[in-house]
């Protein structure tokens, strides 16, 4: 926890913030800080800064908040991806977090389970804990925003044209010719496919969409790898 | 698993092996493979290629083996990496392999805590098995050489000097002020510390070994997603 993240309602109008729970206890076991120790802040969605602890009574925190920087610019990086096992999920959306990846699209595929679909780590709940975590790894305050379109039906292939719209749009794909540079003179949009890949159909949707197809390196990637490292190319 | 490895005693003088235990069960339950059908193959250590499968029994998969193709050229990187978790050792064993690293040196410091070193993950039997995931998951053939340097004793500065002797060595550090661009002239050796960072007295002797201190973006990775995208610059 690089960052001790508050919500915008927490900070009172003297900018004063009482924190409980795992932040408290990470300011008081991990960060070990005492009384007039600054303590590194941020408030979601706004600045960031530090914190002047003022009071700690058992395992309640105390500070003065004095909020001064702004976060760190987002990635201009779309993410599309089939969605992975809860599992990879739940790990994803750390490392994306702290790519600075501000918009993740879950989409479906014939190689994604259906019970995938169905799984805890989807509720809006369990997202944003695994945002928040990234976020203070990345002494970041911005949420990213994560989209669910579990279904390829019509108006599908209209929501990503959406979505790719004004963007470079690149199509992560072991057998292409192309190498992924990682330059763009757009924001871009990368599409990563299940384990297993795309099938035929679904790659052709996203070539007639505009999408270019990309390799990295000359090995087959696990998802979890592919996404960190296609995104690593645009830092 | 895109390809099934074999140790070269499992291959008969004659070209044919004979398999059990989780390669034939992923080839009858998940490739559903049958008599004729041609598997992807490849021995450790050596060349790739295809088994045509010759006999089903039970589950035992018999193979007529024919290697025709060199394994993926190595990633011309060596990592040296703090010892992380046991658990995001095993992933990052898996990470690793599937982007081509062929030699892994696992270091102490400060902030690695000293029960990480009794874990069972550090068992040759058990860093192995990693290892073979990933070259399934990349058909390779060619496992990584793990080195452990549990001590950073007097022989250690020595020992890494040699590791890094004839290459262009970066330590990967968020306050560095050049960005990680992955462009080299010789092999590379990446230097990589746990979560918290080296403490300034280990950055200061990987910068008199002449490391160079580089960065990826502008926020802070947990070491599982800077691993893969330092690795991924150099794709």
């Amino acid at each position: 926890m690089n960052l001790i993240l508050l919500s915008r309602s927490e900070v009172d109008p003297s900018n004063r913030a009482v924190l409980g729970g795992r932040r408290a206890l990470h300011i008081i076991q991990v960060l070990k800080a005492g009384i007039r120790d600054r303590i590194r802040i941020g408030v979601e969605g706004g600045k960031a800064g530090f914190g002047t602890i003022t009071a700690i009574s058992g395992e309640t925190v105390e500070v003065d908040v004095e909020l001064t920087e702004d976060p760190p610019i987002p990635l201009p990086c779309t993410l599309v991806l089939a969605l992975p096992r809860p599992i990879v999920l739940k790990r994803l959306l750390v490392h994306i977090t702290t790519l600075g990846i501000k918009k993740l699209v879950l989409i479906n595929s014939r190689r994604v389970e259906k019970s995938y679909w169905q799984s805890p780590a989807l509720e809006p709940g369990n997202i944003r804990s695994q945002l928040v975590l990234g976020l203070e790894q990345a002494k970041d305050t911005i949420l990213p925003q994560v989209i669910l379109m579990p279904q390829w039906k019509r108006s599908f292939r209209e929501d990503i044209q959406d979505i790719i719209k004004g963007s470079e749009a690149f199509l992560a794909e072991p057998e292409a010719k192309e190498t992924f540079t990682g330059e763009h003179k757009r924001p871009v949009t990368l599409v990563i496919g299940p384990e297993g890949g795309f099938v035929t159909q679904e790659i052709e949707e996203f070539l007639a969409m505009g999408c270019r197809p990309v390799k990295l390196g000359i090995r087959i990637l696990k998802v979890e790898t592919a996404v960190t490292a296609f995104i690593a190319r645009l830092l």
